[in-house]
């Protein structure tokens, strides 16, 4: 899992069927070193049922365990990114 | 996934059987910091069947996510990443 | 697997019921090359339940290596990253 | 999938039996920004069935998505990466 | 998969129990561009049982290859990354 800020969401009328109803929002990745954290540029689009706003600071989950964030053992899934947390302290 | 802007189009005679008939886009990597947006250099093949144009900005899933965007629970797609979503607005 | 030190815990009261009981650390990556060792950048946030602490040298697994450290075979667990040792030595 | 170019052949006499017969290439990544295409440095080590020669362009497949080019369904394919295609064009 | 050189053994009294008898290698990745092959830096902890030594030039698979690369379509294997073949030459 990665830690990150939501930027916003994306808007789309041609998806693929299997994404219909589904909320995808753009998280930019954080990254710290000694000199402190930042923002890396990676952006990554995952789905959220959290309700999630921009700004906030969240847990993405990746591959199988995002898709287990949907539903359980799911195997049809498309999404490959979930937002599993909203992160209030650390 | 990934958020990216589709570069062109991959043709091939040689070409494993399992991907026989299917349209694979180059899509670019978009990625995203205080300076603003920008291209990360990566570039990725995806299979598309949203009938994605050069210049659309797209969103791709990986891996599992990927092959259920062809086929639902499908566990012998060769592909390994699809064109998922086309975005109209953020 | 990567190695990596632990920077902390991650605390939320929204989260994913599947996390729920989870303990959650980031962990900052260590990567090597001639000029010697040093953080990355990359910040990873996983499960735990050896019980590392902020400090510790520790070894993560990711996908279903990271599912089967909680429980054998499992294909419903959420995590994708999990601790799954922690480093005496090299 | 990415896209890159072929370096040449790996030859071991010391190889997990599963590897057994399997021809392994490595093959540079190519990436692609404003000022044009270059090797991003990365090589991976993909198995190739489709003859593919030092200095052809090719796809190359990851995770199940690599195991299915050789096998339909196969779940006990040792390698992780496969050559699914060589470019003619662009 | 990835190709590297052998940097040397993890050691470890608190690990998950399926890691249990399992032989830890730091492996360098090794990449390589126009000005020849070098370190990236990136350092991965891999399961080693072909008594790969400290210098050995390896080739590390990942995700559901290393586990394959312990047991025969196994599913319950912790590891995500292996040593399969130590390299002769290129």
């Amino acid at each position: 899992m990665i830690r990150g800020v939501v930027l916003g969401q994306v808007w789309a009328t041609k998806r693929n069927p299997r994404l219909a109803g589904k909320r995808l929002l753009l998280v930019a990745e954080v990254v710290e070193d000694a000199a402190g954290r930042r923002r890396s540029g990676r952006v990554v689009v995952a789905a959220d049922d959290l309700d999630a706003r921009v700004g906030d600071a969240v847990v993405v989950a990746f591959g199988s365990g995002a898709r287990n964030a949907e539903e359980a053992c799911s195997r049809d899934v498309l999404s490959d990114a979930a937002i599993v947390q909203i992160i209030d302290s650390e």
